[in-house]
């Protein structure tokens, strides 16, 4: 069935696991959440950074053996030819090869196959030794269930990223992802990344699916606390848990956006910048 | 004792009930609190929004009844001199008339006198009735203590205004506020406001300072939760609870600032921005 533009539908954002190398295992495991979420009547799939190939790279070599292109690679394809199948749209972090560069690159693929692909902006850590910069900026794809942006994991700590979505259109930010600690977080407080997430959605008026792994991988934890934010800013599924796997679905209806950036009789949270002042 | 520039030193969010209209009330309850904060060591004093003349203006002529000069009124005048007694600074919000036009403005000042002022630049709900936008830009004041940037309630769902007191080298931003519910926040959720000035915390690695009201005036509740968040985004003190008086202290030290922003070996959160990229 194809979405009424603009109407509601659900989005899933998917939790889980990852293993470094294992993309056909991992491929798998997505298919997996992908038809589980499915069954639940979710149109958009929202899985997390890197997830075909794993996060945690030691050498360059490790990522050419891992990477594919965007399309026409082995992961986008998987992807492309479920959401046919299905009849859905899918986010996915994957490992992109392009010429002689490597990407960090989330693509979107819907029931008449490939749409786009994005490449992070902001490196994380020793990201930096392995993949190009994102040289592709920040595009908003039109879909029949609404306008798609995509950002990766360290792209969120940038207002800027939301801003520039929201300015182009985006009505849902879906950010496949791989949290780690923040230095300094205390026990007990909210995931920074959470509260980045939160603010971005309210002051934009946005619907963002953060889609996070879980698992220790070569050392390196990953928080999960995925989360589903509405365009008021609070959460409409999850958090999730740090450590289990997890399929959270919310209802978005980009019809609403509007209505939720009037924030008072007087106040639209998104027009009511002062662009003379500012940096 | 005059501090060292860039040294340690304590500030306080005073979160207090004004009275509308009360002006000499309101002064001497400010009073009080100051006295108190300096009791416990404090250099640095903020104070919440409109502290002097109350908040819910229903007619242009009790704006003009409860403002004056900033500086030369008598509410800047009374708080230069309690600043010069006790050797502190203190940022207030205030009611300022000027020529024709009326502010929802704050003022710093500190043992030497007036220092400076800001004028609200998002104006919120019916203050567009009765107020002017701010004219100032946003401001950053070097002082012994550190520099010191001011922003109003409003003024903090606008990630630029972090951004750009932090371009401008404010180490701390002082918020005076008057924090009201928002719309669709549910119960038990945290505070937008609060989750709002975290972020801009940690993407800004600013220390934040924000001092609500709390009561209810003419029929309009407060929210209180005032928060002290260092340059990592996480609370230092607070937030406070929804209806008490309440003094949040916190230790700030600026010479953090450089360490905190450094979130990873290769990252510095706020230098990482693509501003190549942004709209």
């Amino acid at each position: 069935m194809t979405p009424v533009p603009g109407s509601a539908f659900k989005v899933a954002a998917i939790q889980f696991e990852p293993e470094f190398g294992a993309v056909d295992r991992n491929l798998a495991a997505m298919e997996a959440h992908i038809r589980a979420a499915h069954a639940q009547g979710v149109r958009l799939m929202v899985l997390p950074e890197l997830a075909d190939s794993g996060y945690v790279f030691e050498t360059q070599s490790e990522v050419a053996r891992l990477s594919g292109p965007i399309p026409g690679g082995p992961s986008t394809d998987f992807l492309c030819s479920l959401a046919a199948e299905l009849g859905v749209w899918i986010v996915s972090g994957l490992c992109e090869v392009a010429g002689d560069a490597f990407y960090n690159s989330a693509m979107l693929c819907g029931p008449d196959g490939f749409i786009g692909g994005y490449r992070k902006l902001h490196l994380w850590n020793r990201e930096t030794l392995f993949f190009a910069p994102g040289d592709l900026g920040l595009p908003v794809f039109d879909t029949p269930l609404g306008r798609i942006g995509m950002a990766i994991c360290y792209d969120g700590w940038f207002p800027e990223t939301f801003r520039t979505l929201a300015d182009k259109g985006a009505q849902i930010v879906c950010v496949p992802t791989n949290w780690v600690p923040m230095p300094d977080q205390p026990e007990g407080a909210e995931a920074m990344a959470n509260t980045l997430h939160k603010a971005a959605a309210h002051s934009n008026g946005l619907y963002i699916a953060c889609a996070d792994r879980v698992g220790t991988e070569r050392g390196q934890p990953f928080i999960g606390q995925s989360l589903i934010v509405g365009p008021n800013g609070f959460a409409l599924d999850g958090p999730a848990d740090k450590t289990s796997e997890r399929i959270l679905i919310a209802e978005v209806d980009p019809s609403g956006i509007a209505a939720a950036r009037k924030i008072s009789e007087y106040n639209d949270v998104h027009a009511d910048r002062r662009r003379d002042v500012y940096s």
